[in-house]
C-alpha cells in the first residue's frame, strides 16, 4: 500500500512526490519548517494530504517548542497555525485541518486549565494522526459511493492526481476507480499528464501501474479528441475547494474538461471529502487561485524549453461552475444539483466538518 | 528575418527546429534522404514548410541521381515523389507540393520529348524555389486579409506554431498577427505551449520575442480558464488539412480550443494557404491522423517523466468541425460558413491549386 504521509517516532515521514516515479524516497521532517517547505515545494501535494501535513506540522512544531509559560505555549500554537495557513491558498483542507487542530487545542487546553505540556503535545500529535486515519476511512466511503456510478467496461478520464498520494491513502477520484476495480469491474483509465507539474504522468500513472489497473497516458490537449471519438465514458476528478453552491476549484485544466464533457454529453464527477467543502465561500469567484513560479511552465521535467525572458501565466487551479458537474461524491453520499441545497445539507451531516 | 528553408548551392538548408530556442543552427541536406529524415524527425515541421521541403527534396534527389536513360530518369522521379508522400500523412501541403512537382515535370518532360537531364534538373529546382517564394507572398496576403479581423487591444490566443517557421516565411496565423502589428495595432498574444512537442513554447514564443510582439506563454490546459476570465478576444490557428466542407485538421488540442471558443462566444479563426485545402476529402472524418512515438509524451529533452511501461496515446492532430470555425482566412480571401459552398469556390479561384 502506498504510504503518503505518516507520523513516526515523533517525526513526519512523507514520500517525496517530486522524485516519483524515478525513485521512491521518503523525507523525514524533524521540524515544522521542514513540513512547510515540503508543502511549498510540492514534496507533498493534494488538498487532503496538505491538510494532514499541516495538522502533523503543527503538532511537530509544538513538540519541538521550548516549554515556557502557558501563554507562550498558546502563542506558539497560534503562530504555527498562522504559518501553515500561509503555505498554499486554494486547498480548503489546509484551513479545515488547521481549524480542527485549533478547536481541539481549545478543548484540551481551555482558559485556566492546568498546564501539562507533555499531555498537550501528545494529544495534538494524536489528533493529527486521527485526521490521517479518518481520511483513509473517508476515502474508502467515497470509493464505495462513487463505484456505484461506474459500469464495467467504462473508460474513465482523470486529471492530475487525486489518488493515494493526494490523500492519507486510497484517494478520492482514484479511490472511486480502486473501489470499482475492487468490485470486479473492468475499467480503463485515461490519465491526463497534467501540465505544468505533470502529476498525472508522474503520480497517477505510477499509482495505477502499482495496482495493475489498465491505463493510458495522454497530453492534456488530447482529451477533447478522445471525447469526440467516443472513447471516454466518464470523467472523475478531485477537488481543492468546493464552494457552497457547488462551484469547484481543482487543478488547472479541470474547467476545460468539464466544458468538453458537457459538449459531448459525458458525465463529469467530482470526488472529495466534506472537509473540502467551504460553506463560507458562497461561489467559485471567491476562491483564491494560487499562481506559481513561471519555471514550472518554461521547463519540462527539469529541462528548460521556452526562450529566456518570455512572460508566463501559471495559475495552479481553475474553478468549474456547479452547472458543469453531474454529481459531487463525498463520504456522506452523492450530492446532485441543485448544489446550493445539496452541498450545505451534505456538509451539515458530517461530524468532521463541525470542528470535532 | 527568419529563414526557415532555402535552396543554396544545390543543397537544401533549413533551420533545425528541434534545437530552437536553445540554439539557432542550420542543417544542410545534400541528399533527398536527409530531407526525408528532417521531415520525419521534425527538424522541419508545419504543413506549408513540409510541402516546400518535399518539393526541394524531390529536386535535390533528381540533381543527385545518376544520368542514365529517360525511362530511368522518369522512374527515379516517380520513386522520389512516392518516398516523400510517405513521410507524414496529415499535412495536405505535402501532397499538394508533390503533385505540383509531378504536374510540372509532365509539362517540361512530356512523352517523346528530347532528354536534357541538366535542363530538367535545373527546372525542377527552380520550381521548388518558386513554391518557396510564392508561399511567402501567399502568407503576406493571408496576413492582409486576416489583420482586418483583429482590433487594436485584442488579446489573441494561438496554438502550436503557424509562424515563419511553419512556412516559407512570415507565417499563416502568426502572419495575421504580424500584419496586424505592422498596421500599428496593439496585440497581446497568448501562446499555448502545445504538448507534446512544445512548438508553442519553443518556436512561437521565440518568433514573437524576435519581433518584440508582447506574448505570454501558458500550458495548454490554462486556455479555458483565460477564456472564462474574459482574457481572450480572438483565437487564430493554422491548419494541416482543410476538407471540402471546412472541417480542419490541425495540431492536437485545436479542437478543444474551438469547443471552448464556442462555449465562451470567442471568434475562432483558421489561417492557411489554399494549398492546405483538400477538395478530394469531403469531410474531416476522412482525414488521416498521424500517431507518433510514445516517447514524445513520456519524455522531453532526454528527461523521462512517466513510469516505464505506461501505455500512451499520441495523435499529432485532431479535426475541428467547420461549425466551430468563425472564418477561414486564405490568400484568396476570407471564407465564411457555409463552408461547403465557400471553400470549393475559394479553392477554385486560385491558380496555385490548379497544379500550375
Amino acid at each position: 500500500m502506498i504510504k503518503t504521509i505518516d507520523w513516526r517516532d515523533d517525526t513526519v515521514v512523507m514520500i517525496d512526490q517530486k522524485r516519483l516515479p524515478r525513485e521512491e524516497r521518503y523525507l523525514t521532517c524533524k521540524t515544522h519548517g521542514e513540513v512547510i517547505a515540503a508543502i511549498n515545494d510540492l514534496t507533498i501535494r493534494g488538498a487532503p494530504a496538505i491538510g494532514i501535513a499541516a495538522a502533523m506540522g503543527v503538532a511537530l512544531g509544538m513538540l519541538r517548542s521550548p516549554v515556557t509559560s502557558p501563554s507562550v505555549f498558546r502563542e506558539t500554537f497560534d503562530d504555527l497555525c498562522r504559518q501553515f495557513r500561509k503555505t498554499r491558498p486554494t486547498a480548503r483542507n489546509l484551513f479545515w485541518a488547521v481549524e480542527r487542530m485549533k478547536a481541539y487545542f481549545s478543548r484540551i487546553f481551555p482558559p485556566d486549565a492546568p498546564f501539562d505540556a507533555a499531555f498537550l503535545r501528545r494529544s495534538l500529535a494524536d489528533e493529527a494522526r486521527r485526521i490521517l486515519n479518518e481520511d483513509i476511512a473517508i476515502n474508502r466511503r467515497i470509493g464505495g459511493f462513487g463505484a456505484a456510478l461506474i459500469q464495467s467496461g467504462d473508460a474513465v478520464l482523470t486529471h492530475c492526481n487525486a489518488g493515494a498520494l493526494a490523500t492519507g491513502g486510497y484517494g478520492t477520484a482514484l479511490g472511486v476507480i480502486r473501489a470499482a476495480v475492487g468490485q470486479g469491474k473492468a475499467i480503463h483509465v485515461f490519465v491526463d499528464e497534467t501540465r505544468p507539474v505533470l502529476q498525472g504522468a508522474r503520480l497517477t500513472a505510477w499509482e495505477l501501474m502499482q495496482e495493475h489497473i489498465p491505463a493510458t497516458l495522454i497530453a492534456d490537449n488530447m482529451a477533447g479528441y478522445l471525447m469526440f471519438r467516443g472513447k471516454i465514458d466518464k470523467i472523475i476528478v478531485g477537488a481543492d475547494r468546493i464552494a457552497k453552491n457547488g462551484d469547484t476549484a481543482n487543478k488547472i485544466g479541470t474547467y476545460t474538461l468539464a466544458v468538453l464533457a458537457q459538449a459531448h454529453g459525458i458525465p463529469f464527477y467530482v470526488a472529495a471529502p466534506t472537509s473540502t467543502i467551504d460553506l463560507e465561500t458562497p461561489a467559485g469567484d471567491a476562491i483564491p487561485i494560487e499562481e506559481r513560479a513561471p519555471e514550472e511552465v518554461t521547463s519540462w521535467g527539469g529541462c528548460r524549453v521556452a526562450p529566456e525572458g518570455i512572460a508566463v501565466f501559471n495559475p495552479a487551479f481553475d474553478v468549474t461552475a456547479g452547472r458543469y458537474i453531474t454529481a459531487i461524491i463525498t463520504e456522506a453520499g452523492v450530492a446532485m444539483p441543485p448544489y446550493d441545497e445539496s452541498i450545505p445539507a451534505m456538509a451539515g451531516q458530517t461530524r468532521l466538518n463541525e470542528g470535532c
